[in-house]
């Protein structure tokens, strides 16, 4: 399967090395988000095997990023309060070497989160978590977003997700219905996803939270890394829709799955 | 059916029509709303087909209320900062034409957010939603709530209800075993409800944002819109409680139900 | 069971009793508590039978502690907003006789929250509740804690346990695989939770909230109310583990449980 972009699915190995490295390094995630989603997030980091913290403050977010595996900035319910705890926090994670991941919630329309959002791409993310719109908007393309919502097809923002990579040297990951994943040359589609997933707050998020989890494995390795949480994560989503009557029994099941899921179902055997 | 307020049963062929115009619709519902039950809300609009926002900042909450189909502004965790927002969020909404409600939490003991309440009245919200103690001291009758708990029985706020519907233009939803709904002149009785659900947090928070997402479909039906919101929450999650062992197995039940609700459940057949 | 710490097993007995108690008292319990676990800890204690509120704002804060039957200071995610709204929520708890409980979360480490806690120890909390490095990093011994992880087992903290209880007055209790309670002088350890619980964010947190609306019950009894809020908490959670697949089965069950608990499952009933 290729293509310009040279498009190739991700190897299910891959992700079973790099999952029993997770369980084993338990990464300790600082996750500055969204407040919708902080407890989603967590039980997701936890039930996973990482160690999910929110440390909040402007006088602890710096010196608590230095010393996590990896940091979250998530600009879904940004504040003047988060603002400056985003910005020491990342400052100091680039100190100390720790990978951090920008999710660009409902960036493209309020132009508060815009800004500061293109203001992180100047501040070197080891990625970029975002749906089609947010994508889209965050690389200059013009999208239909409303909201949180995508209105755009995760493939339509392919193009934008390779420019933006090349652009800041982030790996770019754009989710939707089929996950794709680039550092500006190879692109990994991940099929595994499923629509119950949007009816769900928070799925794409604690994905987010994830891939920094994830990045934390292996600097080197980056592109691999970033492509692994999102085949974990739509791969136990996707297992989890297809045994839950809607999104409200989804959830339980998805954090069992994830609290379950062993190296050798990502290879086949059926979780 | 009849009383001094014209109590009438809410027709189910009413609210199977509109929950087919809200699914059409999926209105984006901007959610300013307390800290506890932002999760929870979210959930409850996308299992029934909405789309929440939660745009708290006051760089962005006019602008994005001004784009939304509905507004809620619940004052359970009221702050300075929220404050402020909220004031441009309303006055945002009323310029475009969203319609807004008001969900006055705790309301009556407390004197910052009461206050705040008060100065709401005065902006015309299109409905409040409350339970029995928080409607009658909003409407200046003598009450004995504590807190978040309603320690009247929604019947006896009823006459605070018409008081205040006529009073400030709004519909008025007192919630409680039994929802009452009025503009004034009609009152619907919702007897739909059950106990378990005052064992969940947030279910009133979350009712008061779907009656924001129905109140967009349309503004010459205002009074119908509130009641059928009251329904479809109240018609879950009796349905729900009655197949739930306790209030942990109700809150994933309750959303799979609100997913699955059909028009013609609403009509009598089984769900 | 003997130690230089007069170790006790807390009988099931007392406990039951005090369940009857709560659940006709329905204390209020004010919760100043951190951002990714307000949600889950009003659940907890809606489905036990206490009351929750969370009133935040500086304006509110003072007047809502002074009303309620316990308050409940998380420092998880301490922010300068919250410190004020603490420290006056205290002094007026402290003015009107309300028990407060602290819950250190991750002190030690961070330096904001560390002083911050160390503060509140001046101010007469009824009970403080944490893990075995949080305790000891409050108590001045040395601790090998991450965050709010703990790596020290709980045993190892009872002496820093013993010492803090001594030096302020305030019953201890220190969670995890076993809780110990002390007053100083006498331990009750409670041998019933489950690793399980681990992995779902917020049951140390909820527990705290537990034990603040059990205080409620009889300040001449503290010791005894304390353990019984762990004694309750361990005991659902342990049950609840063992019917669950995972951390995301565990909380509907767990809830459920805190929901159905009769006084006669604590005396060996099975629940």
């Amino acid at each position: 399967m290729n293509s310009p972009h040279n498009l190739q699915l991700f190897p299910g190995s891959a992700a079973a090395h790099w999952l029993t490295q997770l369980r084993t390094a338990s990464p300790l995630v600082h996750c500055l988000t969204n407040q919708v989603v902080q407890n989603f997030t967590a039980n997701v980091l936890l039930a996973l095997g990482a160690s999910p913290a929110m440390v909040v403050a402007r006088q602890e977010a710096g010196d608590f990023s230095a010393i996590a595996s990896g940091l979250l900035v998530n600009v879904g319910t940004l504040n003047e309060t988060q603002v400056e705890a985003m910005l020491l926090a990342v400052a100091s994670a680039n100190g100390a070497g720790v990978p951090w991941v920008l999710d660009p919630v409902a960036v493209g329309g309020l132009g508060y989160r815009t800004d500061f959002a293109h203001r992180l791409l100047t501040m070197q993310p080891a990625a970029i978590r975002g749906n089609a719109s947010e994508i889209m908007a965050l690389a200059g393309f013009s999208s239909a977003g409303r909201g949180v919502d995508s209105t755009d097809d995760s493939l339509d923002a392919l193009p934008a997700a390779v420019e933006l990579a090349n652009r800041c040297g982030a790996i770019v990951a754009v989710t939707g219905a089929i996950d794709y994943v680039t550092d500006g040359q190879t692109c990994y589609a991940l099929p595994f996803g499923d629509p119950l997933m949007t009816r769900v707050v928070g799925t794409g998020c604690a994905l987010s939270a994830v891939v920094a989890a994830f990045l934390s494995l292996d600097k080197g390795k980056r592109l691999e890394l970033v492509a692994c949480a999102c085949m974990v994560m739509a791969f136990c989503g996707g297992a989890a829709a297809k045994e839950s009557a809607g999104p409200g029994s989804f959830v339980p099941r998805f954090l069992d799955l994830l609290y379950q899921l062993q190296p050798e179902h990502l290879m086949g055997k059926t979780l």
